[in-house]
């Protein structure tokens, strides 16, 4: 297989959008990152494009095609990819398995959504794209919407780890604050305000423990990473960011629990650290999936970043802030930069891109060389239904 | 690149199954193409399903997780593609691609649809999943439902190669009786009887000049393709079946037509003789989209196996049936095999499997060695949205 590199990405800015569609987003999107990697419309072969939902002005589907013709790219190889919270991850995993296979040369990734109920078609007004979610068989009947699932998975990591409910809510809140933190420092992200552990323990309750802002937005937005082979990749740009590993995997049912996670990301990270050669040691900059604040806590002892039920130590240190000694979530994570579900895996990568390349700004984690993403997506009888790992180096 | 082979496939009877749901009818196909294929769940390593629409009571994602766990693969890599009626070749696509890059040595590629109305959730009742295209910017809200579109399609063709209206009438009916006879030897065809000229020309009116037999029905069905690498086919199976070519193309918009198909084709078409070295001569049995009768006539021509207003007198002369020189649509096509969306594509390389390896029972072609299957998805202002040609061979 081929080596393969990012050669460049592009952002829409995440926010709520009523009045713009997804070909409006998407163009943007496309032109920002076709700019950054000195790449021609007619260069890219083939296209992936990650989207969850559709817009009631374009039907259901072939939003690539759409988008793409805009900026004059047609008549090549278009597909849709989802995975729900995932799809963007997945989208991206294509677009490299297209070109490391050495069928094409350039490849571009599009995870794009559009939140804003107003305009989700048939998914019509308070009811929003979280409905969706509703319809999950016996879960989805009985009620189980994200906030309350994670509210589970936060109560079982409070007994399994014997702490107590007030350690709990401030481990939370202080994922809270560092992302919102770091989202005040990055002009893409819906939220760019700083927050207070006051502000966080104070906020509404949602589903204990979760409060209001242990919970991200879910705007709108795009994002956009173009890939090359190593070879090709080198006409384009002096600054390639090298796919080294990006893997995937499912949950596995287990009896014993219904809210199975660690193995899936366990799994899939060590198929990432056989495939690169890289270690835990060697990562300098990380994005996890923090839907909600919990979660952070959760995957990043699931992918050993901390021991378990010690992540929380972590974060009353500082060593996963700006400037401490593994900064995770540095864009404002999903809490801070939002969760538009197609956008959100690809805009992750586009962090690391920035970081590795040292145009990360205020958000710069210096001397950055190797960066680690992981995006979640759905739930199936009690296992996730989809992790993806990334690992990208300078 | 890796060679790669399809070393089973499996259907579900396409019909209408109100009382069945996407994971009933997964489970059944998936079984019969591991059995036909005689590999078991757990060599399974990575897989792709294309649906377009959703099950309300599995939420609108992740059919491929739902129905994989129920024959025991969990685990793997598991991602939706969608191309609104490619979407089943572009399923089969991915799954070649993650083999023919040496990254994997077994995939499976899922094509399913619910297409029942009274299941579809939130597009309910009467409205059914073709109303999705309604939304389809300009063009859906100015009316344009599939049989207008293919309506004018019809009647350019008429124009263009000046005919009379019953001529073309006549050619359009010689598609449905020559495909409606097919499916009457196809056990998993949706309608297994024939029809006659005069039920075709005495059907009811749908869109000038497309009669109510020249349209596909829409039914559910699920259909599965197992491939493997040459090496590791070679264990399961002494019949493999070698994916020669896949190639998939998206329209270029057109100033001087609104109903762009011809080049799209050729273009995919081109590429996919020119990757296998196969050429038309060596072609003995195809499956063409045929979602109208009209459909079969311009695809055919596009492709190059009639001379452009030529594909009636080969319909005529018989050389498109079983037993002609080019036997098209040997399965009964979507006129009569049916037409759930994502199953579709999938549904016909199940055919030219089995016609490769002599198992097509009272339809089989004699001494088939390449099969070709063709499969339309979407339209985009004026442009066919993505087409797919594959290749087949013994």
């Amino acid at each position: 297989m081929k080596e393969v590199a990012i050669v460049g990405v592009g952002l829409c800015k995440f926010g709520v959008y009523p009045e713009r569609s997804v070909r409006d987003m998407g163009e943007e999107a496309i032109w920002n990152a076709l700019q950054h990697a000195n790449v021609q419309p007619k260069d890219i072969q083939i296209a992936y494009c990650g989207t969850v939902g559709w817009d009631p002005s374009l039907g259901c589907s072939q939003h690539g095609q759409v988008m793409l013709d805009l900026v004059g790219i047609t008549g090549i190889p278009i597909t849709r990819v989802e995975n729900m919270c995932c799809t963007g991850s997945c989208a991206f995993r294509e677009a490299w398995i297209a070109v490391a296979s050495g069928l094409y040369d350039i490849s571009i990734a599009i995870g794009v959504e559009k939140m804003s109920p107003q305009q989700m078609g048939d998914v019509k007004g308070e009811k929003g794209i979280t409905t969706l979610f509703q319809g999950n068989d016996m879960e989805g009947s009985m009620g189980l919407y994200p906030p309350n699932l994670f509210s589970m998975m936060a109560n079982r990591y409070q007994e399994r780890n014997g702490i107590s409910r007030e350690e709990l809510r401030k481990y939370m809140a202080l994922v809270s604050v560092k992302n919102r933190f770091n989202g005040s420092l990055n002009p893409n992200a819906t939220f760019q305000k700083t927050v207070t552990m006051e502000d966080v323990l104070n906020s509404r309750m949602i589903a204990d423990p979760i409060q209001l802002l242990d919970c991200c937005p879910e705007p709108d937005g795009c994002a956009v990473a173009i890939l090359a082979s190593e070879e090709v990749a080198r006409k384009f740009t002096t600054k390639p960011v090298y796919v080294a590993a990006t893997t995937q995997a499912t949950g596995i049912r287990s009896e014993e629990s219904a809210l199975e996670y660690e193995e899936m990301n366990q799994r899939a990270l060590k198929e990432a650290y056989e495939f690169s050669g890289i270690g835990a040691e060697d990562i300098d900059v990380v994005q996890v999936h923090d839907c909600f604040t919990i979660s952070e806590i959760l995957w990043c002892e699931a992918l050993g970043f901390a021991k378990p039920g010690e992540y929380g130590k972590l974060l009353e240190e500082g060593e996963t802030e700006l400037g401490g000694k593994l900064p995770i979530n540095t864009d404002g994570g999903l809490l801070a930069k939002g969760h538009p579900l197609g956008a959100t895996g690809i805009g992750q990568i586009a962090e690391i891109v920035y970081q590795l390349r040292g145009e990360a700004g205020k958000r710069q984690v210096d001397g950055a060389k190797v960066g680690l993403c992981q995006n979640e997506g759905g739930l199936y009888r009690g296992t996730m239904g989809n992790t993806s790992i990334h690992i990208l180096k300078k």
